[in-house]
């Protein structure tokens, strides 16, 4: 099974149960599974005006995620892609209207229209107030006597609902959604097909094109066209809208339908602020998965003219957690970087025996440069000796600019030093032992304790521990014993580094992936560099 | 093109450019595109501890879209699935850092941990104070020393940006943001592998099977296992969950990875408070798309035991568009259905002459079956005819049951009756048609004018206009001529009857997809049945 759904029957109402489920009681729902799949508001008293809206399932979040204060007040879900019938939109009606009335906001599909339109008529036959507007928003089709309601019917279900909300009678809300509807266009892409439960995906549009007009059901869009990439989407869709857009203030609402990723639907929104119509667009919601189809990998975009007031009733808060919000669109703001990115360089200083004693630890590591290629070559690409060599060359090469006569910036110098010279993720976490070591010197502590803090620090970031067959193998145990002499250290670090060579399963580093067999008997070779060093010290 | 970019190489910044400007000014960036993409808060002053988090780009909203009071200060962006640069977290941290300090919340993926540990290192060498947590919540392995950062992460963000924003000091944040991280555990499943922009999608997981376990990178599961819907995954995920999980309350997080449907998410959250788990989660967060891997189409799901205070911290409002708001679980509120949903019948009455005139109707319809159904074969599935004279047999069947005595209640009568037996869109357009009549001569308008009534409300929900080939051709005239008499409606009627036969583009129903060849001579079936009807009321 390809999608993440039980048995097709059960769909719409486990989706219901979930969604109410993680609604923190905000909403809730009508007695009448399995014909009867209507969401209301939990918190509702009929004291306002009504707002039902509704159709087929398969438009998740809409239109039971719209449920809530300030937007819809009952969501009536047919089967995926099929009107409820006649006697579920009436429940909902009936569930929630009171003296105010109720609106009916239908997108205009033949089946919702049929039957939201006859459950208004029974509703009114029990003298309720109830009136109805039907949403054609797609400019697909610009002379298509029958536009589809498209995602624009956000809009509507937005401004009325804060309307309604507000107070305002059944007349005001229905005028106003009307209004709405007027003033509203979309259109949408896709690069695929939708995945309808219980049967074959439909492999439609071929590898390099897009479908472009298309609907929220599946149905194929008025054309394929090219597929060239965000920007050159956003030409196409926003073409379609600045055909009849007047060059007015407008809102846009960019709209997921339903598998494009986080990452593209904010990719196509700023392209369409950079696009022709986006000098037009003053406000913008989403971009957010609001009128989906399924898992259709597409998105559509709707606009619509600002009038007065608009601007604050599509601000104003609402209870749903379908609604991304809307945001005023202003130029983005850039801060200057900030300074201290060009790392603190300690003055130079002089100091002969520190001097002589960095030159002895490189030329250590550049002596040993071969063996411990060779020992790397066993577990991983063999460079570890040519990486450790690099970097001490490149620290005789800047000796005369290191503060030699200050270890604590000297510790600070050597890890800037080695983070800028030997690359990779040894070179890193070397910077970070002597980096942390700086620290430690700077607050005092001698400089076994100093060497210490960096590896505890280097081992935090790093993640080994003794016995992961790691550098720390040698470092750990060569520093604990430094306080009984160089030459204990030396020992210590030597036992370290040999006791690496029968460990078969390294859980550090890049050895963790080399199997047992290729490592038995091998030093490892960061461990052997720490030996060769203190050995070196020692000697 | 497959995907919804432009470039590859300015997919991030393109994607933060686009996030910018919908967030209506709540988030800002720092100058140094292309190389250095760290998105702050706009409104930041410093005051208090500030939150850094970040790490590959392709994890929207992580991390830009958790940006924003009471979660992160800033986010530092990678190119997609790499690690941003030591100066990129370096520039971040500068930038938001005052006195009270920096938590920063890593993943612990190496290249993170890495950059942001000697990002760290560099900014503490400016006597700033910074912690960093590594997140580690990755079940799939249970024995891996090295687990994965995955959606638990957000637990981290939302319980220490909370804090943070209620004053805490650094050190209460980093303790608590390591107490989340023991607490959280995360597993994620998946029924295919994503789209890297620039790389082939890799076909690695066969039909009819889902990996398990696997990470954000689009790297393979622990293990491929059979895929057998919604409960099924539900039931995997949340046993290797339940096998380290304490029996004690916990918060669940329901994370789409970036391509699930918005159905499947719910109902995905329905099956795992279902599932074994359920009994334990007293709060959730989500569905959502939180912690993605590009178009991946799987979930995640991350619980976190709850501590003292931990429902607070997550319900506290947030201002970022990616957090979905924490909520409790609570038994679903099941509403009793309305009544009024079996239609009032108003009683039987008897009325001589009325009977007389609607037997004389339905006879009628009844002899034109035939005629009627040639004429649909034209443009139909040729069963008009029958369908009309099936409704006048039910009606006739139906008389004595009828209010005949009452006008008013006989049009709602006859609505009912026609809704129930007729069936299709024609049987739902005359229901409303009587309805609406019934309705209008309630309030007391005379016959003619109740009819023109139904005839306006059946052309708002049916959306037909005169010429649009419909039956509202016959019917408009004859009702606006019968002022003057039966003679003059059914003239009218026929007259317009006959003017269907001229029009070849039908705009309203089925006959739209047939071309006008196919249509020019034939009268449409629905005008001839009322022309029909008002010869034999004339006659």
């Amino acid at each position: 099974m390809k999608q993440f759904i039980n048995a097709k029957e059960d769909m719409v109402t486990e989706a219901i149960d979930g969604a109410i489920a993680a609604s923190g009681g905000a909403i809730a729902r009508l007695d009448g599974y399995p014909h009867i799949r209507v969401v209301v508001r939990a918190d509702w008293t009929k004291s306002k005006v009504a707002l039902v809206s509704g159709g087929g399932s398969g438009h998740e979040p809409a239109h039971v995620g719209f449920v809530g204060a300030g937007m819809l007040t009952a969501a009536v879900c047919g089967d995926v892609f099929a009107s409820p019938s006649v006697d579920a939109v009436l429940a909902g009606i009936l569930a929630v209207t009171g003296p105010a009335g109720c609106l009916l906001i239908v997108k205009n599909y033949t089946g919702d229209r049929l039957n939201f339109g006859l459950a208004a008529e029974r509703a009114r036959a029990f003298g309720l107030s109830v009136s109805m507007v039907i949403v054609d928003d797609d400019v697909a089709l610009p002379d298509l006597p029958q536009a589809r309601g498209l995602a624009g019917t956000l809009f509507v279900h937005k401004i009325a609902g804060a309307m309604a909300e507000n107070g305002a009678n059944l007349e005001a809300c229905t005028m106003a959604a009307q209004r709405v509807i007027n003033a509203s266009r979309s259109i949408g892409m896709s690069l695929d097909t939708c995945t309808v439960p219980g049967s074959l995906k439909e492999d439609r549009i071929p590898h390099g094109m897009a479908e472009l007009g298309l609907g929220i059901h599946g149905e194929a869009g008025v054309e394929q066209v090219a597929s060239g990439g965000a920007r050159d989407a956003l030409a196409k869709v926003t073409a379609k809208l600045a055909a009849t857009m007047p060059k007015t203030p407008h809102v846009a609402l960019v709209n997921n339908l339903g598998a494009a990723s986080v990452l593209e639907m904010s990719i196509l929104t700023h392209e369409l602020l950079a696009s022709g119509i986006g000098g037009h667009i003053r406000l913008i919601v989403g971009p957010a998965s609001m009128m989906t189809a399924l898992d259709m990998h597409g998105f559509s975009v709707s606009v619509m003219e600002l009038s007065e007031g608009d601007q604050a009733l599509l601000a104003q808060p609402v209870q749903c957690q379908g609604w991304p919000g809307c945001h005023k669109i202003q130029p983005a703001k850039v801060l200057p970087l900030p300074d201290g990115l060009s790392p603190i360089r300690a003055p130079a200083s002089a100091h002969a025996p520190t001097k002589a004693f960095l030159r002895g630890c490189c030329a250590a590591l550049i002596a040993a440069e071969d063996d411990l290629n060779l020992l790397d070559a066993k577990s991983g690409d063999g460079d570890t000796g040519s990486t450790l060599a690099g970097a001490a060359r490149a620290l005789i090469e800047a000796m005369d600019t290191l503060p030699l006569a200050d270890h604590t910036q000297l510790y600070r110098a050597i890890g800037l030093e080695l983070s800028q010279t030997m690359g990779g993720s040894s070179g890193v976490l070397l910077a970070i032992f002597f980096a942390a070591a700086g620290d430690a010197s700077a607050s005092g502590l001698p400089m076994r304790e100093a060497l210490q803090a960096g590896l505890a620090r280097m081992r935090q970031i790093g993640g080994a521990n003794p016995g992961d067959r790691t550098m720390v193998d040698a470092l750990l145990p060569a520093l604990d014993a430094l306080d009984h002499g160089l030459g204990h250290a030396a020992k210590a670090a030597r036992d370290g580094a040999n006791y690496t060579a029968t460990l078969t399963t390294a859980k550090a580093g890049r050895s963790t992936y080399i199997n047992a067999d290729q490592l038995s008997g091998h030093v490892d070779p960061g461990a052997e560099a720490v030996a060769r060093l203190f050995e070196h010290l020692a000697s």
